[in-house]
């Protein structure tokens, strides 16, 4: 049976989870999971979040046709949570478990982790359809193909690069894309680009804050550090200073050139970004300034 | 201000979040934190457990002035708690955070354990009072005296077992110990004294259920494993079969001898045993068969 | 520029490192890494164990053709080596960089660790050939074909399992085959094969020697268990009961049913077979009993 | 019996490893455990570094007296081995496992990292002696004073930084002190107490290069990291900025305040001083540049 997610964040007030779950029980219809946090941000106006998972059978019970009317259904469901949330001062978004987001990946020339997330999807860990592959070069077009996945290829250099984002935001358009996964695209984007797409993840190589910018295994190993890790963000205009959604390192030693940094990396790597993608896709992750919740 | 923490555990049924949450905020009184779990076990009856951190200021409100009469307190919250429960089926603890618990730690010789806690406790991680400690030996007295701690060495053989016991459980009373930690005390304790005292904790310096019984770290050397681990458990009859509340393992190689798997160990052992007690003390620890749900 | 690597295992004795370093030293060639290792077992004799990565740029040098003669090779090498050993009553294997091992991949259907030994060995992370894939099915032919490894399907039930092992052995000594690796292959090898073949890696979806046997995930949530591991190992005999090269674990919680604690454990799973494999071409795995040395 | 333990760097050449293997074969000094290292720093020189454990019994052998005269020594040995390493351009140390090295701790007020330390200590898993500890408050005095050790409170403030920095150098001196440990020491040395004190190891409680400075938990907090980290390094003028050795991390959640935070940090902390102050004991430490080798 088809469930919905619902994740909301409102102003802190005594009642909230009261509320929230009231308002599905009221309506027959079950929580099947459910969790919640309020900040503890002395600085800030404390916030409440709540993420429910909600059984839809219950929008056939008696209950709610009498409450919802006659047409109980997701939409009429939607407006009257919409009206709860309005009186608390709440923003929300909700999913439905029957129908998958469709996510775009721009790879650039790596495989590793472009075969990482085709594969867990495909396995069903990942809920999501992969849409399309984009990437500045051709190299990685029989991967996607050997997935029946369509790639496009769409060169870049300074002087294309405001067309060449226009075209990835009109492909992603075109095929609904709710997400992009920057899979080791080596390329900045625009704050218009940013601005324009859907919520876009990136992979850092490196354990933010530490190690920005480029080549962060060559710095690690510079710097003698004796942990590598990898970061999922979502991206902002500040590159590399997104919300951090996950982190991972591995212990690494002094005998480890650049290239094996990079290998132990690639593992780290892979793992956190299919986690934060995972995280993002089962509606879990509020963004709260520079920080985020994962319910 | 005050605050309670509830524990529960009922058969699942749709709206039980609604109801424990609309208990407190019906009462006017404000849940600070809360989670829940439902079973997923297919082979057994669903159940559903939830812990709720509740603000007791609200006890002076009009409102839990007029619902639970005059005298709105601990125990007419709790008696009114106690009647929804029975609705529902539900079995439920309470703790309160300004009544802290009393603890006693069981050892033998070995201080690494004995020390951690102590001092967790009073840096303020373990919400408790450590009452006494109990020993088969006099060796850990001093350290249990610089900390100003009650010290009982009380020796025991195969012969005086019964009484030995019976003379911990004593104390146990006599000083409303609700906690017993095993800390290494390397003594099997026997169904009687299991079944007659509060919860007892006990860490077991191995991965369960890999190498049970004597001398894991020789076990675990001779198998050549790469990780070394502990577990911190209920105590049950069948040794080594007890709920595990808490696991950690650390890597280790083939170039460390026992000793050196023993030092990894009690390094893991008095992290995990730590994190076990403290879960307990917050009230985070349920027990559903051999398993257990750790809110 | 070539290198060898030989792994020695020699009773202990005062001056082996002088010996063995020596040893390439007087014939002009460089030892690029070395890492030794003195067993600590007391219940046996104490062991020696080394492995040397040699440059073989000083075959061509004066003094190489001085000693080893005319005909300063390889072979000639590993002759006057074989003499030291010999004196040494040591057992040893030699490898070159140049000569890649070839290995033979064991799948059922499940695709996970075969795509990612796969994509490791394309990416240069092993240094081998993956000259063929063998399953009992045929599900997993697409992906073989998809990267241009000849693929074998040998069904397999009670009756024919002599048969179909023998087809397999024949497979493995036609392609030269110097390594197996059981990459999820859900069947029991029978002593024969074991006896018979070359060296078999297997992958086992646990923490050893805790839930050996069927569905170790199961028996994990089962015993709730807050850490899955996995362990790769030799295969021997008695099942799960060979020399472990590999292990690793990572946290799980009560929140995850038997699906998740899968999911997670393929994570595992398939960075400690890779890591095993890794450590197996690169020469660095000495048997000793039921244990090895990872140099 | 008791063995010497040599830690040696020299530009790499062929043969550094039969060298300094065979110089010990040769005087009939057994080599119980050795490891080495060749740099692989592409931009500068190539560096090799050796660790040699080595069993005296043999000074008096036959051989030894043989070849370093009838007063064969530890004095002997050495004056042999440094005219081995100033032919081969090494720079050498030696320490013997008889001789324990004195230790200064260095704290405020904090007494984890202390408790952890001397626990060691008295445990067997730190071969030296604490000599003394040293703090700008009496507050840790009954600590140092159970476990029988020598406090000294020297408060500082602007004014009398110098002065106090010169007795605490003094006490360094008077004590044979050959290690300083920082504690959680939370003052600043002057580069004149670096340049003439014995080496220094600090513990920093975030996971350097991130957050520097001041109230690293509360930056990890602010940024909403997923990992807390730990950092041993040798403190050298730029703060923050000496060569690591040893670095670990333990994943938080957003449910975690800076208290916890905090609390998890020490943790780590404790464990990571511990091993950095355990590697230097053991002589397995060297510089190279802002990095080291840990053997």
């Amino acid at each position: 049976m088809a469930q919905a997610i619902f994740l909301v964040s409102a102003p802190d007030q005594p009642g909230l989870i009261a509320r929230f779950a009231s308002f599905f029980f009221d309506l027959g219809l079950n929580i099947v999971d459910s969790s919640n946090h309020a900040s503890r941000d002395e600085s800030a106006d404390r916030r409440f979040y709540m993420r429910l998972v909600v059984d839809l059978a219950g929008l056939a019970s008696t209950i709610a046709l009498e409450r919802l009317g006659e047409s109980a259904s997701r939409r009429t469901l939607e407006t009257a949570f919409a009206a709860l949330a309005t009186e608390l001062g709440a923003t929300w978004s909700v999913g439905y478990d029957d129908h998958k987001e469709k996510v775009a990946l721009l790879v650039t020339k790596e495989s590793a982790c472009l075969y990482d997330l085709v594969l867990r999807q495909r396995q069903g860990d990942l809920a999501c359809e992969i849409a399309l592959v984009i990437s500045n070069h051709a190299t990685l077009e029989p991967v996607a193909e050997s997935f029946r996945i369509p790639f496009y290829a769409l060169p870049v250099d300074s002087k294309t690069k405001a067309e060449q984002e226009s075209r990835i935001l009109e492909l992603v358009r075109r095929h609904h894309v709710s997400l992009v996964v920057l899979a080791r695209y080596m390329q900045i984007l625009s704050d218009r680009f940013l601005g324009d797409a859907p919520p876009v993840i990136n992979i850092h190589h490196g354990f933010l804050p530490a190690f920005q910018g480029a080549r962060p295994y060559h710095q690690a190993f510079a710097r003698g550090v004796k942990l590598i890790g990898a970061t999922a963000h979502y991206a902002t205009k500040d590159l590399d200073e997104g919300p951090i959604i996950e982190q991972d390192a591995l212990r690494v030693h002094h005998g480890m050139g650049a290239d094996e940094l990079s290998r132990i990396g690639r593992d780290v790597e892979r793992v956190v970004l299919a986690r934060a993608v995972r995280a993002h896709l089962e509606r879990r992750v509020v963004i709260e300034g520079r920080r985020t919740i994962v319910l």
